[in-house]
């Protein structure tokens, strides 16, 4: 029995047992006839389960992890077969009071949430596939399609082990891809008579954000010669403060000559897995010899300018990412002549509690060869020129800014065998909602490079890509950012500011080239003709406006539905001024201003998901838990 | 039998047989063990029912009927049952060689077509549900919507007797709503071993605009003392060219005083069935003290002036239409003081196959009481001035003109109770594809007054309403026709002639007012800012446009992305003209230049059609169909 319970959550079975009990349960009038007897069969397999009480699936039954709340009450740990399309959560609830909420929604809040509920009335505790309304009502899901498989006490907690299909085509559920997941939780307190008298408002709850659906790659083999090295905060002291941002400079060993990582993982230190939000190391440039050691808030008064020149990301690292590995016949350069001695360790501590006097000495392990292997890896920024051209008007709820690599610039930079890409890693500031990028040859959009329709500024991780995007000379990746800017009473426009915006795709990719920025804006003049036009329309002062910044011209529009439109019709047509860079301030050689913009003929084919309900699945009732077996 | 097979295409009938049928088709696993059941049972069910050989149903169990082609080879009848939901279809086939095609597409094309097909091998006849792709390739449909209830050879045919549910929620079917439907057919004339070996680029075909929903409204009584007059060509001989409009005058009697039309039918002449497309009574205008008479081709040299002074509708049938009943409590005045004394008849006749030397007195006749009734009907014209600041750039395919009829105009001219509409004739010239009307109450639009989203000027009839709508004083009506300008060199301007454009709703309405027009144009002012910006952006000529004339300046337009979409977006924004007008010359008092546009806060709620599969109906077999039996 043990043996079976497990396997549920195990690649190695072939056909979930789900399967069989949907034979079991026929549509329509047969259904009503035959639901006293899918019923009982149901009921009963359900208290089967639920009585089961072996031990806990081994560790490494789950490869994925992440604390949910900040205190690490409740801990996730999950599977992906993605050859029976199903993904299998371990729920860990180390206080359990009257059950727990778990569950998805867009961007991780209560409402038009998908959830598993697990509840006590005082007597009995059940387990039910349930959905929020767009108020945060719960209701039971007609269609239950998560499935528990084992309710089991230990002296860590309770383990609640329940599995659902990676697609249920059922739209209350949450459709999980392999973007950012914003998974919600909630305790309960108190006794509830039933699922719906919960009320969402009122309980401790919270939101974590995971990529769920991890891309199926096997680890690539390591060197024999394999050295490391950690890049840790020094015993630091988290401050007492929700957000910290902590910078600490490493310097490298004297004479360290060029090597290639070719991995690297988190150290979090004990204790702390539910603080550390993420971390970054950065190579500074190697133009500055000297970069002042620094161990301090980033945002610190005392912090020297020069740590503003280390900027080359080397390594990144968020909740719930495993140690990335490079591909085999690549590894990324570091050390040696013509690169800066000098890390920045970043670290992101998300401190909600405002927890006092913990220590932390969290940071990355570089694993690097001598041995250097066939290709460096290289780092391409793809998407917008940090200028304030490029502008969102305010109250706008999904506006879109589009930055462009052009076939011009693929042709003069790039090797006549292309460029392959494995990892992405997607960057806007605060008001970032969506990030994709996708390739086109000869006007046809032909693949995703990379794709977070729940895109979160608070999380942000190199993502190895499911597939190697290969990119030949004449090419054109576009990268297109949306933007939610309801609360904002003025333009955004595009710049450095945490407050200004930002839409890029630092692409990691092999062999490297000289292009290191491959991004664009619109062309200035013709945004100046925008900017006398609205004004014209709007009956504004005509007067000359060539004195102001911008930034000042855009805070003087007035938004309404034609300025706005317009905007956008500007942006879809006027010519753009190209960066096609070896760095940030040296151009190839060519024209690159008011070039016209990539002509798409054909747009990216989307599958939409089948829209179909499957009837046969568990009927909508929830089920009776049996929590009290003995402990593990 | 022979009941039985009737009572299938009559609205007595409770619940349809197709109902008990589901019931024995569970989905999924139980289906295929199920379905050898079903199939024998439907087999069974079909063979039964087309070997009955009973009498056809009588005449009033149809009460609509079309010729398809124009030779009238092929005439369709059908009805409605809105409580079984089902439209049933009687095809007869008056010279039957392999087979027919019936069905219905977006526009009258033979691409992306639901269809029935009867078709012969040589040996046996076939019956099947079909659709055709993209290519116009026919396939079998997965789900036999289309149900065959009788085949039957009569000395006047073969009648083919069959019926669909009027929602199959099957994407391959034609979703028929209660607007225009374009019907194909298509003759076969050699035998197919098979429906896929069907080449429907080579086979003799056409199509036919119906209204296939009519509205479900009992008939009103007619007054003891009605009168009728039969406005009629006087025997002429239709040209032998495919497309004529016939102006004729006709004066009313001296003295007559003014009565009230309460009903109109259509008087076609036998034989002509096929070749009268639409025919509509005008009035002249009452200031025109003597119209000339005239009996000729509408575009002939030797019309008078003075015919184009005779535009106010008294009466309008297209084809496949019923005798027009005014509501009990209204009836559209005629005749005595000023009201004119002539009328013009016009006649589209439709002649494609160019027969000659047919004679033709076909025409309307008006049902009128001088007992009047309690309410004067009115006739008002809704959607955009004829005016060329309306103007569609060219080679778009679905291109938005928006005419309103504003809060201020309702609440100056419409009395305190409102007025209630009961029909509406939709109007524009050769590129309109689409127009609806709404309803907008504080904000929100409430309802739609008319819709037709397969809309085609050679199809335009006066249309009941299902459901009488009331607009009160303060209420909007919003009119929008959708145009597609793909086979245009240059923009297309509103105006009267045949190749500018109109966007109009006739709406008919009770109790009569004052208010003949509520449209409305774009500003002008706002307009030639839009044509200064567009030059200025295109880089050309900023010369003085002044002198040119608003269609010259449409003309000298370079349409790119932006100089539409900024047409689109000055249409959703700039301030309107209104014509709120007693007459088109006349206005009500008030400033009506410069007027904002309506906010509308909430739009149409649509109601999506359910997206779900109907497992359990007939299996994707044709069925065998027996055409042999006894003469009727």
């Amino acid at each position: 029995m043990t043996t079976e319970s497990q396997s549920l959550c195990t690649r190695s079975m072939q056909a979930p047992s789900s399967h069989h009990r949907r034979a079991w349960c026929p549509s329509f009038k047969l259904r009503e006839v035959a639901s006293m007897y899918c019923t009982m069969v149901a009921i009963f397999f359900i208290i089967l389960v639920a009585a089961l009480q072996g031990t806990a699936p081994s560790e490494n039954h789950f490869p994925y992890k992440v604390p949910l709340d900040p205190e690490g009450i409740l801990e996730l740990s999950w599977n992906i077969s993605y050859t029976e399309e199903v993904i299998c959560f371990q729920l860990l609830i180390k206080e359990l009071k009257y059950g727990v909420i778990f569950g998805m929604s867009d961007r991780g809040e209560f409402e038009n949430a998908d959830l598993v509920v697990l509840w006590s009335d005082g007597k009995n505790s059940y387990f039910g596939d349930a959905w929020t309304d767009a108020k945060g009502q719960i209701h039971l899901d007609s269609q239950q399609d998560y499935q528990l498989l084992k309710a089991q006490k230990t002296f860590g907690g309770l383990l609640l082990l329940f599995k659902r299909p990676i697609s249920t085509h059922d739209p209350r559920d949450y459709l999980i891809e392999d973007d950012t997941v914003h998974l919600v939780y909630g305790f309960l307190d108190e006794p509830f008579p039933s699922l719906e008298a919960i009320n969402t408002s009122a309980i401790q709850k919270g939101l974590q954000r995971v990529q769920l659906l991890k891309p199926n790659i096997s680890k690539p083999t390591l060197p024999p010669d394999l050295e490391n090295m950690e890049i840790t905060a020094p015993n630091i002291i988290i401050p007492n403060q929700e957000t910290t941002y902590w910078c600490y400079i490493k310097e490298l060993p004297d004479h360290f000559s060029r090597h290639h990582i070719v991995m690297y993982e988190p150290i979090i230190t004990k204790g702390n897995e539910a603080l550390v939000h993420h971390m970054e190391v950065f190579q500074c440039a190697a133009e500055i010899e000297k970069v002042p050691h620094f161990n301090g808030t980033c945002d610190s008064k005392m912090k020297p300018e020069k740590l503003n020149h280390c900027r080359h990301v080397l390594a990144a690292w968020a909740l719930g990412a495993k140690p990335f590995y490079y591909p085999e016949e690549a590894g990324l350069p570091f050390g040696g002549p013509g690169s800066s001695k000098f890390l920045r360790l970043e670290v992101h501590y998300h401190n909600p509690l405002e927890l006092k006097g913990l220590h932390d000495s969290s940071g990355l392990r570089l694993h690097y060869t001598s041995t250097l292997r066939p290709f460096d890896a290289g780092i391409m920024e793809l998407g917008l020129v940090y200028t304030p051209v490029m502008a969102i008007p305010p109250k706008e709820t999904d506006f879109i800014l589009t930055g462009y690599c052009t076939d011009k610039c693929t042709k003069l930079a790039l090797p006549q065998s292309g460029i392959h890409i494995f990892a992405s890693q997607l960057h806007t500031h605060l008001t970032g909602r969506k990030v994709i990028t996708v390739l086109a040859r000869e006007g046809r959009v032909t693949e995703i490079v990379n794709r977070d329709n729940h895109y979160s500024p608070h999380f942000q991780e190199i993502r190895k890509l499911k597939k190697i995007v290969t990119v030949l000379p004449g090419d054109v990746l576009i990268t297109s950012c949306t933007y939610n800017t309801e609360d904002r009473k003025l333009a955004t426009v595009g710049g450095f500011s945490i407050t200004e915006e930002m839409c890029v795709n630092y692409i990691h990719y092999y062999p490297q080239t000289q292009l290191e920025l491959c991004k664009s804006a619109v062309d200035l003049g013709y945004l100046q003709k925008y900017f006398r036009l609205i004004n014209s329309f709007n009956n504004e002062d005509n007067g000359n406006y060539s004195n102001s910044s911008v930034k000042e011209q855009f805070a003087s529009v007035s938004w309404n539905s034609f300025s706005r439109d317009v905007l956008k019709s500007l942006y879809d047509f006027a010519p753009i001024s190209m960066h096609c860079n070896k760095s940030s301030a040296v151009r190839f050689p060519g024209e690159w201003e008011r070039q016209p913009l990539p002509e798409i003929k054909v747009g990216l084919e989307e599958v939409t998901p089948q829209c179909q309900t499957t009837p046969g699945l568990s009927p909508a009732s929830p089920a009776l838990v049996n929590i009290d077996g003995k402990k593990g």
